[in-house]
């Protein structure tokens, strides 16, 4: 059901996950590649996930970590040194057997030069990284090692889309090795916080902090703790994890030191990452139905400036008046780096110009055309407000106030993403109530398509086994069990059993 | 032979090799990991390597370059394309031939899930890229496309050196596709004086610009330019190579548009790559027999401060004065960015964090004790001076002038460099002469090593048979032919035949 008056079709309530592929295309993120559930990362895509990058790359330094790289391969042996974690990995890994090619029989190439053992294209690096801290580890006097590693890595998914689950991904893995288990459940709860602080102030997406029940572990750790976000179709995403491994992976890595008292210890580690998944979260968080909107503080372009010259005579005065206004506004600041412009001289319409800025999501829209030069005024246009929304504001005005309005446009995204969380979240003390929340068509305005629930907050025992119950029945996990003290004891809504807290349970990417 | 005055054994005349391993070790830059010929690069070494980072993508978004990102992986199949391309690359490729492990009958993990067709970890980029740009381009319109990766490769090398030849490594790869072949010339061109601007003005190593002869082409290129630097052994290093493809990588992967005219043309393309093997061309052109010299516009800090305090009650007020000192120089500013600055209060004695940080390469070194406190004066030395030369200066001097000294350090290395490559340069006439430079030992004082020749600039006929005659009996080969207009015509030292301008012989990396 097609909708004409909306950029992307179909809309989020006609059909979200196509709704999905449709804005990550109009926008030029992104698209599938000719090798199987890997994606090219397109510059305007890119360009995104650098800002991230720049933006987390600061914060990690700021806590006292550093750079480092680590191999891409990983041996099979390595891999197996922890049960749980070869366990988790093993059944979707690129496996690499060949050193080179060699024409075969047919003419075709073929693989050739066998290794002595195969290697694993990383999926995680606890492995590889452990084995080369234990290196470097001695006496408690080389702790803490606080290293963060932006990298590649590979899984072998089956199912993939954009951003969100893709064979290869890029990510950043930080990992750490401490003399005491207080030391590294701190920095796992530090990292945690800030991806949090990230979320919330950078991706305007309000989070949750909690941890993992048993069954949504990181294989290996010992605690997992995440930020999950609700998305506009109420579904959860995780969009950062944090690891405490404990000393699993220090003793199957034997990454040992004497401590200050001469005896030797196994060191206490974490791990933690986000990916371009956030990416797709980003997306899926505030885009609509004219396609993506950015938060300001992560768009690569603040600012598109569209000269609109109907006659050749005025192009060369709106030409120079355009490129004043852009080098104007280039000296004003934003979140710590200069507004970033973009001016749009193609020789094109201006209305087409407009759609594909809409569409790839810049925040502030300035049209300029001849009358706006005689007023010395510009025509805007806000991302977060209907496209025909426009108005004229004076050139002075406008430099000076552009600061403030991208941080207004940035406070709103968030603010509007978290009331729609609060609608959408719903405490629940019934058993029959959670069902109804999951499965009854929820109809809005607007929205033909039924979408269910959102988050629940129900008191939960904590059984393995009634958690996959609830999920083979419903489609729905235990996303989180909260970090923030509750206080409020209760009985699970399943078992009635005891439960210390509420838990968050949802659909989930 | 050690040497009890160095802090580097073996010294660069001992053993210039070994010499080079122990920098990089002494340094704390990098190490072997487990997996054959792939490197572990430290947080020190990888600071470099994102400095290098920032430099060299800020001169690619300057030249209207945006980066993406494309698959780690290439179907056997497109790399098979271009006939001169797979057979450079398809010897020394990590092959991916399966996509899970399972338990083998002896409890082991075994390789199960064999793909289709097998995939070759990228050696380099161009099939893939080229694949993904067949569809972007349709139209005259659609081009130029300008673009940059800056990814992992992998090529299995035999022998493997920390940085200069690795398994594994980083690097940038820019592919751009044009309409006319003048375009992709230029952009070729372009692109290699980008190169040449930032090994002269960054790494302070001056470097010849020229095309490569047929037998050290890129495999697939039309044109090879490269920037060729000459190392302390005089041995020549290639920094960075910009390749013009011609239509070859078109062809191969149908990069085709309607031109303006209507006809269907394919794309002219270029591609164009520097490595983590700058790190080692900056080590090897700078360094000495007590470590890493680092040029101050690469160096991850440009200052460090190492407090004295022999009594414990001085302790306090050295900790506050140089914390107050370190916050002064952090606002001073040298290239472009905040001057950085490390604040050793290592429990440790004041000889050994000196000479951690003269191993480790910082330019400025400077020492405060508590009559320096006295005399408002810090006690300094320079990386690019022996290690015994500190002078006192008074702390506001020291301050101000801070940006004027690492310019100056900076300065001096380059022109170090560029003595020591003239000294090196021999114009040569004669086959006999050009044999002797390359063979004879040349002992200069404390140098017990013979170290051979340098960079001979001699005329040469072009002929392949006899530059692999010379390459098999004197291990010297053509590195390029300069660019600069020699207006030299002369006749082929070897053959006699005739020569349109001098070459660049030596031994290389």
């Amino acid at each position: 059901m097609a909708n004409p008056t909306t950029a992307i079709t179909p809309t989020r309530s006609e059909n979200y996950s196509e709704w999905y592929q449709q804005v990550v295309k109009a926008a030029d993120l992104a698209e599938n590649s000719a090798v199987r559930g890997c994606m090219v990362i397109k510059p305007w895509g890119y360009a995104i996930w650098e800002n991230i990058q720049r933006v987390l790359d600061g914060m990690f330094k700021e806590t006292g970590h550093r750079n480092a790289y680590f191999p891409l391969f990983i041996p099979v042996s390595f891999l197996e040194k922890e049960a749980a974690h070869v366990e988790g990995f093993a059944k979707e890994c690129a496996v690499v057997t060949h050193h080179r090619l060699e024409v075969g029989p047919d003419g075709k190439l073929i693989p050739s030069g066998e290794l002595d053992e195969p290697l694993v294209v990383r999926p995680t690096s606890e492995t590889i990284i452990g084995a080369t801290y234990a290196k470097w580890v001695q006496s408690y006097r080389d702790l803490p090692i606080l290293i963060n590693q932006w990298a590649n890595v590979v899984r072998w998914e089956m199912r993939t889309r954009l951003f969100l689950r893709t064979t290869e991904f890029l990510w950043q893995e930080g990992h750490t090795a401490h003399a005491t288990r207080e030391e590294a459940v701190e920095e796992t709860l530090k990292m945690l916080k800030v991806y949090a602080a990230f979320a919330e102030g950078w991706m305007a997406m309000p989070v949750i902090q909690g941890s993992k029940t048993d069954g949504e572990r990181f294989p290996g750790a010992v605690d997992t703790y995440c930020i999950e976000a609700m998305m506009q179709d109420r579904r959860a995403l995780q969009a950062g994890t944090s690891h405490f491994l404990g000393q699993n992976f220090a003793k199957a890595s034997e990454i040992q030191f004497l401590d200050a008292n001469g005896a030797q210890q196994f060191a206490w580690t974490t791990s933690w990452g986000v990916s371009t998944r956030l990416v797709g979260a980003m997306i899926m968080a505030h885009s609509d139905d004219d396609g993506l909107i950015l938060p300001p503080k992560l768009a690569p372009a603040h600012v598109v400036i569209i000269p609109i010259a109907h006659k050749p005579e005025d192009l060369q005065a709106i030409t120079d008046w355009t490129r004043a206004l852009a080098a104007d506004l280039r000296k004003q600041s934003f979140d710590g780096r200069p507004v970033q412009v973009e001016l749009d001289a193609r020789d094109m319409r201006g209305g087409d110009k407009a759609w594909s800025w809409i569409k790839k999501g810049v925040p502030v829209r300035v049209e300029v055309g001849p009358r706006d030069l005689a007023a010395e005024s510009v025509f805007m246009a806000r991302r977060d407000r209907p496209h025909k929304e426009k108005v004229a504001v004076k050139r002075g005005e406008f430099i000076a106030g552009i600061a403030a309005l991208l941080q207004e446009i940035q406070d709103g995204l968030f603010a509007r993403a978290d009331a729609f969380r609060r609608e959408h979240t719903k405490v629940i003390d019934d058993a029959k109530e959670f069902e109804t929340f999951f499965t009854a068509p929820t109809v809005a305005e607007n929205q033909p398509t039924p979408i269910h629930g959102g988050f629940a907050l129900a008191h939960f025992c904590g059984d393995p086994k009634v958690e996959e119950e609830v999920k083979n029945r419903l489609g729905v996990t235990v996303r989180c069990i909260p970090i923030e003290d509750s206080n409020d004891p209760g009985k699970c809504i399943m078992t009635g059993a005891a439960s210390k807290k509420r838990v968050i349970w949802a659909k989930a990417y």
